[in-house]
């Protein structure tokens, strides 16, 4: 489990330190990536939510897709946080404390691990168990580096 | 083959028939998702065409991951297609003839399907068989449906 963190800390330090231009022809078309990433992710988070917290009927194989969406885009967005690409609601301090952000990136990746894990568990505690942490794991990242 | 089409089909008839409410509070919610969904496809795959072309060198890791990306997105946009979500840059035409919508975003999918097993192939010849014909099917649904 150690080595799993560590290896995929080292993976997402990897592809942050990466500049935009390796994978991006302008700044702003990373900004609009991480931001599209991010926003198909958060459509699926919320439904999960939604059935975790009793505001939509939990639906086992609604719950699975979502969860499945949720932990396959998890990866995505931090490639478009490299160097120059400063912009849209991310506070600058991405770039300034990357190993934070890259620690809450790693630990937003992990939780998702496990939120995938409950969808396909098919059950509404599961869900419910996995959802709080993983919910955390966003909140904690958006409070140091995303302005409101 | 004819079966995996038809059932394919069905399963994307059935998801655009859903209304709106039934995933998305509000239709400007279906919009933003199915743009996300496809700005996030539009860029893996961009990067496909680019190596494809010679535009950029060829990286099999990159051409894989992209290619599992496409394939991935593949399956999300038309959920943010459901009635009463007329908007963005797509034109009515989707909700008025619905069965040709509905097939050509089964064979988008389907191409899709190929191109991650040309990306795992990890030789850029399968990558140039497979991408012109993704390309043309991209191309043939913007053609009748999206405005310029």
């Amino acid at each position: 489990m150690k080595a799993f963190t560590t290896l995929a800390l080292a993976a997402v330090v990897a592809t942050v330190a990466l500049p935009a231009s390796a994978q991006f022809a302008k700044p702003e078309d990373a900004i609009k990536y991480r931001q599209s990433a991010l926003s198909v992710l958060g459509t699926h988070f919320s439904r999960l939510g939604a059935m975790a917290n009793g505001k939509i009927p939990y639906d086992a194989k609604s719950a699975q897709e979502s969860a499945e969406v949720v932990a396959f885009m998890s990866k995505l967005p931090w490639a478009g946080f490299g160097a120059g690409t400063e912009g849209g609601k991310t506070k600058p301090e991405v770039w300034k404390e990357q190993a934070k952000f890259n620690d809450l990136a790693s630990k937003m990746e992990a939780e998702a691990v496990k939120l995938n894990a409950a969808g396909k568990a098919g059950n509404v505690d599961a869900l419910k168990a996995a959802f709080g942490p993983a919910a955390n794991s966003c909140k904690s990242c958006h409070d140091s580096f995303r302005n409101k």
